[in-house]
């Protein structure tokens, strides 16, 4: 079975999940895995709507079960398989849990088609903080900076 | 006490969050609050190491207990307070959840200035995918889109 374990194996089985736990109306239509030294590590798929959870996306899933398994915040040498494009909240969470590289099927465009807001997202997240729909304010900055003061001087503290 | 409840309150909570649940090994030094209708619905801190979960901020974790506490994936009309701006990850999850309106405290330079990775995950966002630092390439595109199609003829699809 030499075929076994390529990448297109493994993105497959995003697909699959993709379309398996839809129809079993869990969330929305997106799978993804996550493969470490040619071995599936995590899987995940999205929950939004069955765990009332907006965060639960597929990606995010994959990577909170990937670290689950392995006992570790950091998915380091690992790669991400997506169904379709990471938002950016995944992207994001991906930087975070350091994965190595990022396989995707489908695309933003593709995504946008079906009413999906990825990339609407993208272009909010691109602008100047004045200019986005969701108005933010800056308040309290100089007391704020107390809480990394004191992660500075703690001596036990595990970075990430 | 006419003083109760004023966003100053709300944001002072957050940063008293950042501070005790990092003293206390939770996470990073980060802390965050979700209110609707003038209440804390919602609160949350970082605990990426503790949960061994990268997702585990404070906004991400506020975000989900609000929602666990609604019952609801949406939080529309809430008001998100986080004691330092939002990392993308966190910003994008605010976009789905579909907080209204964001206060912030410490900003990505304040971070950075400590070695938190949220500006740097900016600019990378920003980036052409071909130009980000994680390596990312399409796959089995038109396989994909199945998955698309079958949500799209989901007579009885949740949407978020």
């Amino acid at each position: 079975m030499q075929e076994m374990n390529t990448h297109e194996q493994f993105m497959k089985r995003a697909i699959e999940l993709s379309v398996q736990k839809m129809k079993l109306n869990e969330g929305g239509p997106f799978g993804a895995v996550i493969v470490k030294d040619n071995k599936i590590i995590g899987e995940g798929w999205n929950k939004v709507t069955s765990q009332k959870d907006p965060t639960a996306h597929a990606e995010v899933s994959a990577i909170r079960h990937a670290c689950q398994q392995t006992g570790h915040f950091k998915l380091e040498d690992a790669i991400l398989y997506t169904s379709c494009e990471p938002c950016p909240m995944c992207l994001a969470a991906a930087y975070w849990a350091r994965i190595s590289k990022i396989y995707y099927a489908s695309d933003r465009e593709i995504a946008a088609k079906y009413k999906f807001d990825d990339s609407y997202i993208y272009q909010e997240i691109n602008l100047k903080i004045q200019d986005r729909k969701i108005p933010m304010t800056q308040l309290l900055k100089a007391e704020s900076e107390i809480s990394f003061k004191e992660w500075d001087l703690k001596q036990d503290k595990i970075r990430y």
